[in-house]
């Protein structure tokens, strides 16, 4: 079976509370270790700079996240785990993209237009506020993940029209260039474990409602004992229905022990003895985490060397895509340029498949020969995507053109098929 | 007297002509030879992906353009001279001041709101054949310039406005993180000198009336016996006035040579007389330099040795200012950052200026002491550069802010002037 990989980008700004480690951190570790694939993750900070303008912020968010997650135990021996703004080649891809991105793409992604609605209900000019890092953002996320060859994204629902950006923008390269890039493809989670906060609504930091992952453990305890419950006493039977409480211990216990709080609540616990209950089993689960965690932030140059061995990893597949990629574009070094007026010899010239876009909008190819003569000339294709797959099935199977393309006039069977036969060769 | 610095950037796609060397290579050739100068030229192959898709054609352009400006009398070793693609911070500063760009100042640019005219006219959506390359185009340049701190860029007046961008950007970018980019200036030549091509028109290739530079020595002597010249016999005396003819003679000849083919105009020289001197005269200057030409683009291997040494000696450059503004950003070595929890021992915290927007759209700014307490707020700006440019002379002057900006309540003249000297102490 052939290895499936999968790329998460790690927002870099904030701190990481409990809610994002039963959501996003725990999930992403375990999944990082299934046996046949391929995993990256990678610290987005070119991203934060969109949003974020306090250079120290950046710097400490970078350190604590880059700690929680290995804390939490992904291990950089066994994944991807890179800072993005450690491999040049992402800027680099991002250019080569902007270029066969139409404009038109992004004027529709929803972050973009949120911004617009924002401001024409303001009645302010539509695009203000609006940075060209903000409009843009798509692209640098298409090159994060092209650049990886990635076939799978775990995104969030808000996060899948950009995955579709990111499809789109790989098939206009491979329409104009050949086929270099993976299609990648969103995994959007549903049933995402969603951690409700101290007041019962979900856990998030807007609703300052959190339950710190790594903070000091007198403030979580603390912050567990103000978790809101109703008013029955120790002794009356409680309601795990709609119970916070009862939903994170759910979120750290084995069903056993879920099992043995439900009795207890239908016995009566007293709600400062279930606190208590919480409180250890998480901390179980969190203390042997918390101590990594506090090793990296106060060792920042270990992490920073992690970090760097990451890059240079990642950077093993970067370079060398990156390298094809320049030399279809025509980035070439110019010494594999045969001089002006040689021919290239030895090689037999071949026939290529030439695409374009008509005035009508739809997507086209013909066939040539080595000559430049006319041997097959395709209808209309709706997108670059689908012309591009019909050609690789054309090249696949030598034959089948029938209904999508036509041989050239005075141009037989046979000769396209024996062109085609010479592509599947070479 | 301080080093100006000059930076050009060199299209590469097409060949130039005897109009392009006259127009801009010679003449930039001769400027790079100035005292007190340093010149920058680059290659602008990221720009070209921008219009070309055609790898062969854009590896061959690079080839042919860098032969000939080398082959016209650049001197690599007195210049710095470089293919873009070559320098990786290049992209990635793109993306650094694609962030602090706002999106609205492009809409504004000339080259994409010809295409939206263009697309109004047509009907169809103003963002068709739109790229995002073309619509960045002027954050590229800005990157371009603003990498080697450039103080002046000689340019065509079409250009002037994305000069204007440059500043502009550079301007925000020193506005939120400090006084870090140089603000460049354009400098516009109004006396390009323009040749005529065969048919009296411009020089132009699109008007299909051009005289080839590096071309084969007898195309161009065919070239320049296709002139059209008036139909006066040999022996008529012939006006210089409306030349072609005397007027691309003139822009070979020194002024002795000059008087001569005048003379010889009074005295009725034929023309095909009259090319032949032509010719000659143009041939004594190209051919030494055709021999060069052919012998580089002959020889690639060679001329992309040059490209690479260029390239590392403009990088010793771009790498540390890269380093700066990363630091900047906030795109730091974590090790760099205090552990949690301790303080920056040893320096005296300092007062520091902060700059920001306010919802009225004026710029302003603060000086505040170590503690964060307000020592002296600002009046509004018009723009964050005029910003900028006041608190530089303050900072250099130590004092003067009355009119522009006023002590806090219970704040004393002294203890501004005082913060202003520990700054400029630091």
């Amino acid at each position: 079976m052939a290895t499936v990989r999968y790329l998460t980008g790690i927002t870099t700004t904030g701190t990481p509370h409990l809610g994002n480690y039963v959501g996003a951190i725990r999930p992403a570790v375990q999944a990082s270790k299934r046996p046949g694939t391929e995993n990256f993750y990678f610290l987005a900070d070119y991203h934060a700079l969109i949003k974020c303008d306090e250079p120290q912020r950046i710097q400490r968010s970078t350190l604590e996240i880059a700690a929680c997650w290995l804390a939490a135990g992904l291990d950089p021996e066994q994944v991807f785990f890179y800072r993005q703004s450690d491999i040049p080649e992402i800027p680099e891809l991002t250019w080569l993209l902007a270029c066969v991105t139409g404009k038109g793409v992004l004027n529709r992604a929803h972050a973009y237009k949120a911004q617009v609605d924002k401001n024409t209900a303001a009645g302010t000019d539509v695009d203000t506020d609006v940075s060209m890092g903000l409009f843009m953002y798509p692209v640098l996320m298409a090159a994060d993940i092209l650049m990886f060859k990635a076939h799978k994204v775990p995104v969030g629902r808000d996060q899948a029209q950009h995955l579709e950006m990111a499809r789109d923008i790989a098939s206009s390269f491979n329409h104009l260039y050949g086929e270099h890039l993976v299609l990648p493809e969103a995994q959007i989670d549903e049933s995402v474990a969603l951690l409700p906060g101290l007041d019962g609504r979900k856990m998030s930091k807007s609703y300052d409602n959190v339950i710190g992952l790594f903070a000091p453990r007198e403030t979580v305890r603390k912050q567990i004992f103000s978790m809101l419950t109703d008013s029955r006493a120790p002794g009356e039977p409680k309601d795990t229905e709609g119970s916070a409480l009862f939903q994170v211990y759910q979120a750290f216990a084995s069903a056993e022990e879920t099992q043995k709080l439900r009795q207890a609540y239908a016995d009566g616990i007293a709600w400062s003895d279930a606190k208590q209950l919480l409180f250890e089993r998480i901390d179980r689960e969190i203390a042997p985490m918390r101590e990594r965690y506090d090793h990296l932030v106060s060792h920042p140059a270990e992490l920073e060397e992690i970090l760097h061995a990451g890059a240079a990893k990642a950077r093993q597949r970067a370079t060398p895509l990156m390298s094809e990629l320049r030399q279809a574009v025509g980035l070439r070094n110019l010494a594999t340029l045969p001089a002006a007026g040689k021919k290239e010899k030895g090689k037999a010239a071949l026939p290529s498949f030439k695409q374009y876009r008509e005035a009508d909008g739809q997507f086209y190819f013909k066939l040539v020969d080595a000559q430049g003569k006319l041997l097959l000339q395709s209808a209309g294709f709706g997108s670059p995507r689908e012309a591009g797959q019909f050609i690789a099935r054309l090249k696949q199977a030598g034959a089948g053109w029938a209904g999508q393309a036509e041989a050239a006039e005075g141009v037989d069977v046979g000769e396209v098929e024996a062109a085609l036969k010479a592509l599947s060769d070479a």
